[in-house]
């Protein structure tokens, strides 16, 4: 068990909760499985402390004050930020996998520090389904748990999926957007260098509250149409090497390695 | 299906096999697995080529000759330099954890590109048990069809399990020896960095052939005593950023880090 290093609250008992909750100084949660989680999992009781983080970068110090099947009250001792966040804003253009591989990037990205992660449709992806809804909760959820267990201050958002072309023109936006390509690619780490330069003036290089976008394709592989529409939308393709990923593997390495190099 | 630069092969149609049976230019394989995926699952005939690779850095191009249901017979056509090896050799000494989550470690660490995995005893790891040589064969193979999938050059080892203070002697060896610390340590990008200045004569930063030795530990974290085992034989804690990785995750982001730094 590993402790927060400004509070003494193990980080089995960090909670991710709605931020309107956090407002003032008493806070009251109708919300059974936190209440199950604290009360029977933790057995936690009135005058023990939990951190509780409103997902947007502020983490709430809270001495419980009553414990009930559905509900959690408490009183907020103490606000601070929340700490645990990389520098660089990266969102993860993530083809749809299959459901394991899918929601093992979920958790890995979380872990690794992702801001943001958008599901994309592939020409090669698994088709949608009608149960897309009850995926998307059940997404937000693995992204919860690992963010809260990683220690993350923010609560990584995921969004609804979204075409191919639509995913490319949103990820355009940002300063750096990058596809992972496993065929004829500049490596990362050129790309990532030259960005770096250009972005720099002096001699420090800061890349605070950069915005990066990274697009990684299904199992199947990214279609040629689909490295034409990237490319008009002035995506850069790069590639991690020779060795041939897995699907889920890429952008897992690709994060890691963004953020080794960026933070 | 992605096919080999070098050779119209796909890379469905490589396959590790022992050195001694491609020392001639006829190739003869007693291998019910390997008849089986040739002749039913790839449905391949006498005249298709393929492509065996002796793990140890050399790729034959073979054209079937027969093809029966407990041998393979071919003939060598051409024999190239196998490709797709990083030039830092990373040995990952890692701490045995549940068995889906080692067998994981495993398959990711090959893709990237890991030279030799060695399991370790941590005081903190899961028992060993009775069916350890059994697991060893079973690791063997997982990291067998990872290489052949990720088109790795060469089969990188897996070694018996070694108790700890084994594991820091051995690691101890290497250019540059690591151990992932969740606690107080420096960055491992700081140490990298400083490493590679050291280590480099001239402007140009030479890392050809280095060694390089990582231990990861288990879910339970490594104990105090272990850091200072780790410390007498020279190993130094690096850490991956604040966020707190799961046993899992922490090797597979490390080796991510490490061959983007240095390939």
């Amino acid at each position: 068990m590993r402790y927060n290093s400004s509070m003494a609250i193990p980080n089995t008992r960090r909670f991710f909760v709605p931020p309107t909750s956090l407002a003032g100084d008493q806070v009251l949660l109708q919300d059974t499985e936190l209440a199950h989680q604290l009360g029977k999992v933790l057995r936690l009781r009135p005058g023990d402390q939990v951190l509780l983080l409103d997902g947007q970068g502020t983490a709430c110090t809270v001495t419980l004050t009553d414990l009930g099947k559905n509900h959690v009250a408490g009183r907020v001792e103490a606000r601070t930020a929340a700490g645990g966040e990389p520098t660089t804003h990266i969102t993860l253009y993530m083809a749809l996998l299959r459901a394991e591989r899918f929601e093992w990037v979920l958790q890995k990205a979380t872990e690794l520090g992702v801001s943001a992660i958008v599901p994309v449709h592939f020409s090669r992806s698994l088709p949608g389904d009608k149960a897309e809804a009850r995926k998307l909760e059940r997404w937000r959820r693995i992204v919860r748990e690992a963010a809260e267990q990683s220690c993350r201050g923010r609560l990584p958002t995921v969004a609804e999926p979204l075409p191919f072309a639509a995913a490319c023109a949103q990820a355009s936006e940002s300063a750096l957007h990058l596809m992972l390509w496993e065929g004829d690619a500049q490596a990362l780490k050129t790309v990532l260098h030259s960005w770096q330069k250009q972005t720099t003036t002096g001699a420090q290089c800061s890349m605070l509250n950069a915005q990066c976008s990274m697009l990684s394709g299904p199992e199947g592989g990214i279609a040629p149409e689909e490295l034409t529409t990237a490319a008009a939308h002035g995506i850069i393709p790069v590639s991690l090497g020779p060795r041939i990923l897995r699907a889920e593997t890429a952008p897992i390495a690709a994060l890691a390695a963004l953020l080794y190099e960026l933070e």
